[in-house]
């Protein structure tokens, strides 16, 4: 199966350790690397390297070149971020030009997941509903009444598949107030929705063509320029005029095609903020559920996560929910309840014209 | 009059900005220099250089030598820290040495004084009464019912000076709880004690031969020394063999002399930790009460005390009293209620071997 692994994130919520030119996606905060070089291990049983193509900004192309330089990954550079509708359209026009012609995986590259194997076989299962020229989203099994996530509401009885349930989609509902969220999950008929799609690159056209007219024209003009030398100027040329519009927005919202979840209870999160990538790391706290990284001191502190990056040591005392991150130049201390307010402080260093801090 | 700087604390509760090769008194954090300079500065009116005796530890020479390599203090290196009572003594025996028949101001090389120029006029009055033989302590007027200090009281009626009040000290007492604290500031007959002494050094010495015969003893085995190639080791094997004693809890508290006390509204603070630092400054905290020293910036906080001298930008985010301390190599967080405890993080550290940073 081919995959676009869409990069384009430029998040702040993980600053001081994202930067601008070093967001969230190319940052080790799960554990084992990068986590867009995860998200493309993770894909390996099911997708080679020439059939993975990354869709990142241009001004992270140099970082992901490191992670990728002995691999034959595609990347398609995005002269400005335009949101998922253009960069799904644009991995899907690469993806028919390299000869797909069957399912295509979309997934956000900054995406944890804590069951691969769970995660890969859900992923199958909607290529084979998707080989047919439907949209197949992974829905994520709830564990609890989250008001941070949109959701995808199924119908109540499953489609006939091959090996286990599906379901059509009845609709995509926006991130709930806590009272909706709470009824979502006690009736087992609605998914988180991750932002996994697939489908064959034709059918994510076909959708394109009749509900983003204008983003269809960009792709068509942009497609006789693939794999040549005008790719880029034209590239450039087509995004200037897009409009940036997500894919759940642009498409899924009122698609009249039929749309398909396969449920997947396979440990995901999106790490949307220090607070949840603590909650992932739980079984990393201490007795008093401090969470440590790097070397750190802590006397009579409750539910500390410190992260110490900075190369010098991080000594905490008294301290209850606290949120320290330590880098080079540059010392994060939050509640972490506070934790979603981050962007606050970048946008307060760009206002004071700390641009190398940002 | 002369005086006797003593400058020999090792302070940990102001790490990790102050270390055991630079304690506080080395620090400028009452923003106008190193507080041992502050202090022998505030007394140039009264003392000349060379009436200056500064007594410290032997790994702090090279420490205060850069700070006065062009003035002519004298400067006594304890070999090894034996509280206040010794380095008195020591002090005394010195400027007897020197040539000083009158009094000799003894004063800590590291609090604060916010009047100096009441603080002098009271501690010239001190010398004008110690003169006559007797010791004089200069006690601070208290505006609070501080629990962290000792206390002196004085008797009812003045005793006749020329030019203001002074008394005749009934009692040394310690640390009180808090209900006693309010019944000492509601008498009016009850100051801190500072512990700022004046005497003739005979008279100092006299106490000493009646109430610590050792070290009396000690001292009269060093005087011949005095001048001389010998007086290092000879020091250094007095010191050996003498016990840690506070002149408060050595003499003070159980002398038969005459003591009197010189009140004095001279806005002293013996700064003991980034707390009472942090009270001192008040009138340079923001409207939520927060203080910035350095490259900081603060989003919803409210009591936040921030130093951030490590060279890198101190982010703060929904931070309620709480103290940040970032230096080079080392970085404190704690709930600014806990900052009398910082001596736990230094154990800690100390217990991890990571002698380098305390």
């Amino acid at each position: 199966m081919f995959a676009v692994v869409m990069c384009g994130g430029s998040g702040t919520r993980f600053w001081p350790a994202s930067r601008q030119k070093r967001p969230k996606q190319f940052l080790n905060i799960t554990g084992k690397g990068p986590m867009v070089v995860e998200t493309c291990d993770r894909l390996r049983p099911l997708t080679q390297d020439e059939e993975l193509i990354l869709v990142l900004g241009e001004q992270h192309m140099g970082e992901a070149a490191r992670y990728f330089e002995d691999r034959k990954i595609h990347m398609l550079a995005e002269p400005v971020g335009r949101n998922t509708a253009p960069c799904m359209g644009l991995g899907a026009i690469y993806a028919a030009y390299l000869g797909c012609r069957g399912p295509v995986a979309f997934l956000p590259a900054d995406h944890f997941i804590g069951d691969p194997v769970t995660f890969l076989r859900d992923l199958s299962r909607a290529g084979e509903i998707a080989v047919q020229g439907s949209i197949v989203t992974v829905g994520i099994v709830p564990d609890r009444p989250e008001t941070g996530y949109g959701y995808i509401r199924r119908a109540p009885e499953p489609m006939e598949t091959g090996d286990g349930a599906a379901y059509r989609v009845v609709e995509f509902v926006e991130k709930p107030e806590l009272e909706k969220a709470v009824h979502y999950l006690s009736t087992g008929e609605y998914y988180w929705n991750g932002g996994i799609f697939v489908a064959r690159p034709d059918t994510v056209l076909q959708e394109m063509e009749t509900q983003l007219p204008g983003l269809y024209e960009g792709l068509m003009e942009l497609k006789p320029a693939l794999g040549t030398d005008r790719f880029k100027t034209t590239l450039k040329r087509v995004y200037d005029r897009l409009e940036g519009i997500s894919f759940d927005y642009g498409i899924m919202e009122n698609t009249e095609a039929p749309v398909y979840v396969v449920p997947s209870a396979c440990g995901w999160s999106d790490v949307g903020s220090w607070r949840s990538l603590y909650a992932l790391k739980t079984d990393e706290c201490d007795a008093q559920g401090n969470l440590c990284e790097g070397d750190a001191i802590l006397v009579d502190c409750q539910q500390a996560f410190v992260s110490a990056q900075g190369g010098r040591t991080v000594a905490c005392l008294g301290l209850r929910n606290c949120l320290v991150v330590d880098t080079e130049d540059a010392l994060l201390v939050a509640d972490q309840d506070r934790a979603q307010d981050i962007r606050e402080i970048v946008e307060a260093l760009k206002a004071k014209g700390r641009n190398n801090l940002v």
